[in-house]
């Protein structure tokens, strides 16, 4: 069993102590508001809580699990207090910037994402089991210490998480596509609707959504800070991905504009024909 | 208990079938092919079947279920076979061409859209109660009969259906937005990814793609065919939206090149307000 600490108890790091709590490892969480730290031992996400970031001292594996745009500030408030030889991992959504900011600062540290995610925020929604078959990126570079990297899959391994392991640009550049596009997609086909200046229109486009609507929607109407967050800090990868989507729609817009229909079920068909590769291979297909 | 008639013989003429055989009417199907006409009544979709146009005789209503576009073509050449005042309707997702070309041949003639759908077409995949909370829309014209709406509001309130009315092009522009411009954005997102050039990352994001992914593709993976007769026949509403959709979705990628986060962040915001307005009142938000 091991000593592990926990930065930030949101969704992702409640979640992890709640796994971590049951499988025995002693955990210390450590969180922005004493409400908070509370909230995290009533539920036993932690076995110890606080606000203080020198709670980190003695710990072997330390998490940090805050937002994505203090995450490398939390490494550098944290460095001071890390036991030698301590091992520092983060979870944040981008790693292109994060990953040599933090190692830095503090060379045992092994980038990691794992991709669990709900519609809400915070510690509230915080469950056990959330990271069972879901995918959890690691990024270790050139300079990444093997042994660090062995002791954060050995933990990420223990939640049942299917491994997967990239540099980090592999990574931002691969999340890009599939989950920080998707959200700017999504959010312009609702903001496009709203801009339907025919207020019966609109109405009547409301009452008819339905699920192929409701669906595609989804990603856009989730945590506006997320999104934010997202684009800022993969931002190139992402308006590279735009521009590309961008044209891809127009060539899509073009064959309907000339009425190319053959061309058009084609395009379809390959679109049809791709999805089920980005889907897990155990699932039925929706 | 009326005799009714169902030319075409997929999903929705058999769901249909299958609801109103079991309400105690009458119920002729025509298909194209014999095996589709016997298959139908074998599953109890209707309580003759056949595959010759003049079956349609003696019908009061007769409910066109072909695909889009052969809707006009069926009502033509099923028209020498009509009882006189048999109320023709149909169940088109496209109604501005087809509702005006149909009362020209037919003045008794109700355009009706039941919003049902599945992943899949066919008679195979036809079941009762397909319409039972769902959308139907029908899009009476200053020239069609009351008398001729009100019997196919009867029917489809029979079915448990959430009706809801319409003119035909009101409703081809509301299912520009919530259903034919859906399917264009998601099978965009779809072959963009497809395009990365990097075969290492289009695995990694083939592997990492998860349920926002999954969500935000689904109608973009649908049949290529409906897609494509959607496209086909609702082209000018449908470029229109792709177009106002394209402007959208320009404004947000110019304020992520800009990095004007707290703009992007009421953007998002605003697409999170407004998307409970397309989700049923009663319906659980995902």
């Amino acid at each position: 069993m091991e000593q592990i600490a926990i930065v930030g108890l949101g969704l992702i790091g409640g979640s992890l102590g709640l796994d971590l709590v049951r499988q025995g490892h002693s955990v210390v969480g450590i969180a922005r508001r004493a409400e908070t730290a509370e909230a995290a031992l009533a539920m036993g996400a932690v076995t110890k809580a606080g606000t203080d970031l020198a709670l980190v001292a003695g710990a072997d594996v330390v998490f940090i699990c805050t937002p994505i745009d203090v995450t490398v500030a939390t490494a550098e408030a944290i460095a001071p207090y890390l036991s030698e030889g301590a091992v520092v991992t983060d979870v944040a959504s981008v790693k292109g910037e994060i990953v040599p900011a933090i190692a830095a600062l503090w060379p045992n540290f092994v980038g990691g994402h794992p991709m669990a995610g709900k519609a809400e925020a915070g510690l509230a929604v915080a469950v056990a089991g959330l990271f069972q078959g879901r995918p959890y990126v690691l990024t270790p570079t050139d300079t990444t210490k093997p042994e660090a990297l062995e002791r954060v899959r050995a933990i990420a391994a223990s939640l049942g998480a299917n491994l997967c392991q990239c540099h980090p640009d592999q990574h931002d550049r691969a999340v890009a596509w599939i989950s920080h596009l998707p959200v700017m997609v999504s959010s312009s086909l609702i903001l496009a609707c709203q801009g339907e200046v025919d207020p019966a229109i609109r109405e009547l486009a409301q009452t008819l959504a339905s699920s192929g609507f409701q669906d595609t929607s989804r990603v856009g109407g989730g945590v506006p800070e997320l999104g934010t967050l997202m684009a800022r800090h993969n931002r190139a990868a992402l308006l590279d991905a735009l521009t590309q989507y961008q044209q891809q729609l127009e060539q899509l817009k073009a064959l309907i504009a000339t009425e190319d229909w053959d061309a058009l079920r084609e395009t379809l068909t390959q679109a049809k024909t791709a999805r089920p590769s980005y889907l897990p291979a155990a699932s039925t297909q929706r």
